[in-house]
């Protein structure tokens, strides 16, 4: 088999089963199709599985005879069905492809690691590994794949106690393979840390949300930025989060007793603005979420850092944030980050950049001389 | 006097005097100056005060006689001081300038309003109007001041019942001559929009940065854009967020305890996670946060409206970038929104983008031919 591919040789062997062709198993039959990898593909939805097919991500799994193989020549199974059905089709998978390594992706793993030791035999057991690659799920279905999909993503591989080594490195090489960046967590490490980092950012950005329902639309006239980041992912796929809050209870109800504790502790606190302390509980509240905020790591996962900001009044077109760009990489500063801002009324574009703290002062000198308006 | 500036003939006839030369003071001043009118300056801080004068945002006040004014000359005091001593501040400049009008601009009106009402005569009242310019806070001081700081961002103005027609209008003759998008509320419904579009999403993201105090790094390594979206208001300066909830704790409150009742039902909810309705509950909160989420009105203050994304991968370094926005540019499509996607790990960059949906396929077609890795 020829192997190679976009990132060097391909290290995984195949032939590889994919079981559920949404976006995310699409995605992944793309990307071993593109390091040559033989990939079947399955579906409950014979639609899905077409669509998958034909966009290039596998053959159809009635193809793995035809092509000369049977079940036990399967090496690996990646089982990428919702997370409500996923434990019972990795059990399925563990018995059919009886030399198999069978891995799953769905976004949370103590439950399922439970019930696929709850049905599997200890042999089936080594060749389970359970993994979560967080990848982009704004749409879904095979039409929306892409082989890139996990580029540079996290793939957190979640091995319980029972997976066997090789098992662990044939689920370690189809995340390199697809260029994924890897973490190793415990399955119930790993279901805090996502209910921390994923779910609960979900939870609060919904409540929020929420209250925007019956207000007057001339309130909403006056929304920045500050509404607009908080809200962003509200607009999520309400079929998907049901199962995940779901399925990810425990972690994300305890640390919602602790947000309880801190909104009624500020409820209290607002009711009687004046009382001796009142002032102390906002600052401490206002001062414990600077300290939080400052500990999430800083672009490619290097450690947290605080870049400054400019802000670049342009023409509202495509043209002028190119030219405004291409003039920064002119002078030699990188841009850490780009945000356009979203201020209603006229049409003057608002382009906010992050820099070294180093670069700042220099940058802003450098751009006003070019003629460029810039505020900060 | 001469006044042309950039926007045009200015509208605002000097002296002005303006109070408090923090960032939003002496960015007023600076605008002013701008266009040529005539600003006198005046902070406790001496230090604020020389810096203020220093960056060319007016005259000390000490120099109004010097110029050949009296106080019954001065046409606009502006009220740039902390909330806490607004209300105060306002009083004193409406006695010190018996023919100015005074204006505050303090981001939170009904509470000011009424402690003027009650330390004003009938006369003086007639010349007071509340505004609120929602301009950025990100640095503070006069040092960070710019003219344009205003630019196309609300500027809201609150008159009491008792302001007069003209008093009105120079308040919103300094907003137009800033460049600002005039908004008119009456003072009590501004705070209720404030308390829902900036002070709720502050505290949200200050409670949900808050549980990131205490959890192990390596879970941290996990977070993704939901994450720095909904908690980067969490690093807000806290001095300031503890006078703006102080002062507004009662609209705030009363959103506070709606947000209560919903977590509360989540929590019970998430507790018998299996219990009948568990799902339905759930399905409630994620689209009722759709539906919050899709009434935050568009860029520009048009309707809201969703727009297609795609995801481009390019070398982390400005040039690509450029590079991209010029390409799409030349294709003709216009970039409604921007961000760089902060993905851990690899150096490779991501671009995501929002177009017309009707532009979107044309547009992944069009760049993926020219080369781009495109997503979705």
């Amino acid at each position: 088999m020829s192997a190679f591919g976009m990132h060097g040789p391909g290290q995984l062997t195949g032939p590889v089963v994919i079981v559920g062709t949404g976006l995310l198993g699409a995605s992944i039959g793309l990307g071993l199709r593109g390091r040559d990898v033989e990939v079947f593909l399955s579906d409950p939805s014979p639609t899905n599985q077409a669509v998958a097919v034909d966009i290039g991500a596998g053959l159809p799994l009635a193809e793995l005879q035809v092509r000369g193989h049977d079940d036990g020549a399967v090496r690996l199974a990646v089982v990428a069905s919702p997370p409500d059905v996923t434990a019972a089709v990795v059990l399925d998978a563990l018995r059919r492809y009886p030399h198999a390594v069978v891995v799953d992706i769905a976004s949370v793993k103590a439950g399922i690691l439970a019930a696929v030791t709850a049905g599997a035999t200890p042999e089936e057991l080594e060749r389970y590994v359970g993994t979560h690659p967080m990848a982009g799920r704004e749409k879904s279905g095979p039409v929306a794949a892409r082989g890139e999909l996990f580029t540079s993503m996290p793939w957190v591989l979640c091995p319980g106690p029972a997976a066997s080594p090789d098992a662990v490195e044939t689920a370690r090489t189809l995340a390199v393979d697809l260029a994924s960046t890897v973490y190793e967590f415990a399955p119930a490490e790993h279901d805090e840390a996502v209910a921390l980092v994923s779910h609960l950012p979900q939870v609060m950005s919904s409540l929020l949300a929420t209250r925007l329902q019956e207000v007057p639309e001339h309130a909403l006239s006056l929304a920045g930025n500050g509404l607009r980041d908080t809200t962003r992912i509200a607009a999520s796929d309400p079929d998907l989060w049901i199962q995940i809050l779901g399925a990810n209870a425990g972690p994300v109800v305890e640390i919602l007793h602790g947000v309880r504790e801190d909104l009624n502790r500020l409820i209290s606190t607002l009711e009687a603005p004046k009382a001796p302390g009142a002032r102390l509980d906002l600052a401490q509240l206002m001062s414990e979420g600077n300290a939080g905020q400052a500990r999430i790591p800083g672009k490619h996962g290097g450690p947290a850092r605080s870049y400054a900001w400019l802000t670049v009044l342009v023409d509202d077109t495509p043209g002028q944030i190119a030219r405004l760009l291409t003039e920064i990489g002119e002078i030699g500063v990188n841009v850490e980050d780009l945000r356009l801002d979203h201020s209603s009324g006229q049409n003057v574009g608002m382009v906010e950049l992050s820099v070294l703290p180093s670069k700042h002062d220099a940058l802003v000198e450098e751009l006003s001389e070019r003629g460029w308006r810039v505020l900060q």
